[in-house]
């Protein structure tokens, strides 16, 4: 088990009434316990928990009046992750897939995997089934993509990072679902905390499905998947951003925090790391 | 309460053992009774049947070996629309709709409607609130696009169609979705089958949720919202495939029918109506 | 006639021998007669002058090895535009132009106007031929479009801007050379000085070709067409790039500078401005 | 030399006046002579004969009344290719290109090389410069895609063909030129006739600056470098349309020819050959 310390505080200029959807508090999952959790908004308001579908993902809604609001999350995670060596997690068959993991195989906004399948099939198709698969595809695109923040944007997709080799978390991560997807592995996006990310932020990373359970990838190498612990999952990141804002309002200030307890994470070379 | 005869018949060339996932089958849901359903295959084979999310969408598995297989199906489909006059359906408020509700405002794969809010929002941001707007949209929708097959691929999108100025129905409905979504209205696809469609086929509509319905657009005019059958419903058209194979299979023929038990629906001069 | 004192300073980081195309020094043409011209480069260097077709565009190529190099150019134009009634200027019929025209007609890199020929038929089709037409489009452009520098890239083409509404003087120029060539106005990138320009820079605008002349528009309507002075066609942006390097060179600085020498323009109401 | 007779045979209704630019007669350059050229119109008509620019390009323009219009083109053509040892031919410096080579490194309509820079990069920058970088970038097109009609349209572009792996002549030519413009090789678009293509008809292939000269290569591998006679050359297929109309008319027939007149070609195996 590990023990890990998250929070992240953000603070907007609110200018006009504003609705916020805040995704930011850990999923709560048979693998990951949350506990000694506080959501504080100064100044106080009412706010709405939800919970959305039946992944664990929660989101926090609420009516802004102008004002500057600070919004601090704080919590204890319990990852007690599943541990298994690679070479003995094989790929599932699509006819025997639960049926509603085969929506993680179907294209989505940032990751079209019907435009890149060709690509994808023709550089792994032949490789064998399995962890190593997806391993190697997130070997590929981490040594064929270059961490340059500032080179994408809110509407830059997989086929676009393709081309243009470069981009942060989120474009690693929707080009390897993209890549996956295309040799017919559903995977998915998982927005989270990341101990020990360098610079600290939120971290996008994904999920393959194999051999029956939901296994971690991150395709920048920035984070163990040891350390990495769930806000929510979807298609992409159209589905996790952090905070969706309907109305005006900037964001001043935004801080993000992951610390593991004993300093450390467990020392596992390379892993298959599953928490879902 | 309008009755409907719906069914068709799908023969596919089998060339390669091939993972059927069918989505042909009409919902079941509180405003849509279906009986007298038989889906028969020739020659016979295991088929599974799967409840995909909490819609009402189906779906049928099945491996098929190399064959000439016939897949036909017929049902019996009571729908009991809810009709409401148009000017009495107003919007809801992003702060009040069900949580389960805002999947539907995101972008996905074939809506991009991050990329077309501003369009959207100075064409129509400036109409009144409701019915009405989303019908103004499939207004334009309707009278700036040109209904013309073979125009547009399955990668085609809402960007493209708005360029381009053509396509069928599942673009006039990516288009009217994105834009819907573009303006804060949470809109979805439906596939389903359609009474007097010309010529048959299943066709691709759009439902937008105001006022806390769910309501029914056919933004190609080609039919009666009274007279559509729902198959599924989904973000976009990636969703609702009425089939996807993995292996090797050629469509040899595609019969879809859908006859009024009564000869006619009955005449609203466009109603507001929603069956989910 | 206008005289107008133009000017740019650049310095560049020259890190590897980096080959430098540049393209800053005004054109001469019949209309553009440039005096007092001094180009100077510090540390001194070998540069080669090229003339590069036969609309005066020239260019400059040197191998700079590493070094912090100042480039320094100045001189004085004195404009002598031909000035028309706008309503006396009609369309040239296509059956008529010379052929060199023609080139203009096709799409290019970033203005893609078989993307948007259906889409500029429909909004300006109907309207009358002639110099009004090709301000109608440059007015809708205008309205349709906000200044907003950052929110365009290199990359970004006229299909962007249409959708996203927002870029700078190079964008607002290619969405309008894509549309009147959609209605089949042939129609090229000028980049220049523009008297008066905020904040100062190089400017890009656009020339359409009618009645048998180019005349010169300015989408953004930040400067007045009296006070552009001309470096040189193309197509689009991609033709006339102030600078291209080959190597390694950062910019550290740039400056640029157009004055009118008797301190202001004529002031001609909207006159239809020719000066190639 | 090579004895080559070409010729074409194309019908169209035409319904309106339609002004047609026509790009099918064989240009005529230092090692291209064009003998018993004749082209005819069915029913007779005025047409105007342009010389475009300084590489050989015609044009005929003509303004056709409703009709059905035949227009027959035969010529005799004399090849005299320049003929080198691939190993021989090295690539051009940017510093010592002639400026009017230089245009075609820029990214074109369906050419952004812009876009695929670093992809060409991370793929063939390690090459040795010279004939063996691009024709290892002409094997490489030729043996990712695949040829297939009808999978990609007028739209279509290079990025496109990377990623959808499928095309025609034109799109490998498109792939090609952009990959080879990445690694800094200027490169263009020739349209031309193909001794012995299946199935007849136009050609598009790729003439690549080497060495001071410019090379042709066919990245289809479906016609001898020694047997294509040139009609144009241009940036990419935009420039060198066979037929452009104005007005209204469909194409009924389309027939094309190209034979070598003693049987065969020269049989040199893989040589350099430069006509231009």
């Amino acid at each position: 088990m590990t023990q890990i310390q998250i929070g992240s505080k953000l603070v907007y200029e609110v200018r006009q009434p504003t609705i916020f959807l805040l995704k930011i508090t850990a999923a709560t999952t048979p693998h990951q316990v949350v506990s000694n959790e506080t959501l504080t908004f100064d100044p106080a308001i009412n706010v709405e928990n939800c919970q959305i579908g039946f992944d664990g993902n929660r989101l926090q809604r609420m009516v802004v009046q102008p004002c500057q609001m600070s919004i601090t999350y704080q919590a204890t995670v319990d990852l007690t992750s599943e541990i298994e060596q690679p070479s003995n997690v094989s790929e599932s068959q699509a006819s025997q897939m639960p049926p509603e993991v085969l929506t993680y195989m179907n294209p989505s906004r940032y990751c079209e995997s019907d435009v890149l399948a060709k690509f994808a099939f023709e550089e792994f198709g032949q490789l064998s089934p399995g962890f190593g698969r997806v391993q190697a595809i997130c070997d590929w695109v981490n040594s064929h993509l270059e961490y340059v923040p500032g080179t994408t944007t809110a509407t830059t997709t997989a086929s676009d990072v393709l081309l243009q080799r470069t981009g942060v978390c989120r474009d690693y991560a929707h080009l390897a679902i993209s890549l996956c997807r295309g040799v017919g592995i559903p995977t998915r996006y998982v927005s989270g905390y990341a101990v020990n990310l360098q610079p600290p932020d939120y971290h996008g990373f994904i999920e393959a499905f194999l051999d029956g359970h939901w296994y971690l990838f991150d395709p920048t190498r920035l984070a163990s998947t040891l350390g990495l612990v769930r806000i929510g999952v979807g298609r992409d990141a159209a589905d996790v951003a952090f905070c969706t804002l309907t109305g005006s309002a900037a964001m001043l200030e935004k801080n993000v925090w992951a610390k593991s307890s004993d300093g450390g994470l467990p020392s596992v070379p390379d892993p298959a790391v599953s928490t879902a």
